[in-house]
């Protein structure tokens, strides 16, 4: 297994047994979800848009949109111009074009609520993961492939059963590479840890009050004909965790 | 229903029926959820950090830990100096002290994937808020207030119920209040739009896989006495939905 990077940013301030770093740990944070935080910093300003995701050995894909614009220090030329939501809306300005910047990537599952007994050491179970890098802004082939990758991460069979982008779809849609090279991540799980302190005394029901996030049955759009039922690749992800 | 700020930094730049600016709108999101993602700039770099945050009326309450180093230009006094993650662990390193800067706290809720006839209208529906201000670090009287919000906001009951925080651990915990003055909300919701253009004469299958986010049965901790049960205000979240 390899080992992710450890520079100065991503290196564990704190252990308590929640650092990870085998890329293992990686992939397998970045496959249980499909909408990161993505930290930019606009006109100074540090921004967290959520947007989509989808990766593959090397980088992660965003579907950005222009917060591209303030980050690669190019100006979109697409329709879609435009970031500050999971599909690709906008809050974002053009900032200064300063040049290709860092930015900050970060993918967090909320596994559950931490009960201890006492109030200070609650917390919570989660698996994180946070990448940097100078997002790269993809073209070509390189920038259709990674769209099918992005696609069918969240939502895998749509590629060959969906109409794929068009020409000026495709040029209207901005993707955005960044390297894993440097990445890090966390995980929480587990009990309290007061149970062997001397708040154990006080015979308080200490424990996890876990969340699972679920699929639930497809909502077929109203204007579909009467009957129509969707495709296994999505009917059959009903009741599946997504994490 | 008052109206939230519009700043050039939260003004909806495409609207696509998804801005909202009504304060109960943001108020909705934020009760939602208790996990956020704070976008701080650390050494001149975006740096995202999933937390646990709490409301009130006028504020936001985030458990930092020493993201608030670098934010609030005061360094911790506290023995829990560190950040990072849900629960105040630690990836940050302590920046420049540039004093006070503005952070950026987004919550986001996701709802469904929308699958629509061309992958170029794929999108998700989502309930995101932004908030924008500078962090106020807690103190006193001011402080505990603020972390009994926090914690009932996660875990309501558990304030009156776990031994509540010493002098010592509270001077170890770091809350710092951002206004929700400045703040934006965006909601999307329904089926894809595709439903009347020339795809839908494709045949495909169309509309929304959802994603609901419950808690489970409580795991009690192995250290507690055989079939000890968890109280009512814990063990009556099961089933319910968190968003």
């Amino acid at each position: 297994m390899s080992e992710l990077s450890a520079t100065e940013r991503t290196r564990h301030r704190r252990l308590r047994e929640k650092g990870r770093t085998d890329r293992a740990a990686l992939y397998e944070v970045l496959r249980a979800g499909f909408v990161c935080h993505l930290g930019v910093i606009s006109e100074g300003v540090p921004m967290v848009v959520p947007t989509v995701y989808g990766f593959d050995a090397g980088h992660l894909y965003v579907h950005g949109s222009s917060a591209s614009r303030s980050l690669t220090g190019r100006e979109s030329s697409g329709a879609r111009a435009g970031s500050g939501s999971p599909d690709g809306d906008a809050d974002a300005r053009p900032g200064p074009s300063a040049g290709p910047s860092v930015v900050c990537v970060t993918v967090t599952h909320v596994d559950g609520l931490v009960l201890a007994r006492s109030v200070f050491e609650h917390g919570v179970n989660y698996r994180s993961a946070m990448v940097y890098g100078v997002p790269r802004r993809l073209e070509g082939e390189e920038k259709l492939a990674a769209l099918r990758i992005l696609t069918e991460h969240s939502a895998p069979g749509q590629w060959d059963y969906a109409r794929r982008p068009s020409r000026k779809e495709l040029a209207a849609t901005t993707i955005l590479a960044i390297s894993l090279a440097e990445a890090s991540v966390k995980v929480s799980s587990g009990p309290p840890d007061d149970g062997e302190g001397p708040d154990a005394a006080l015979g308080l029901w200490a424990g996890v009050l876990p969340l699972a996030t679920t699929w639930l049955a497809p909502i077929p759009d109203p204007l579909l004909p009467e009957g129509a039922t969707p495709p296994d690749h999505i009917g059959g992800r009903t009741g599946t965790r997504l994490s």
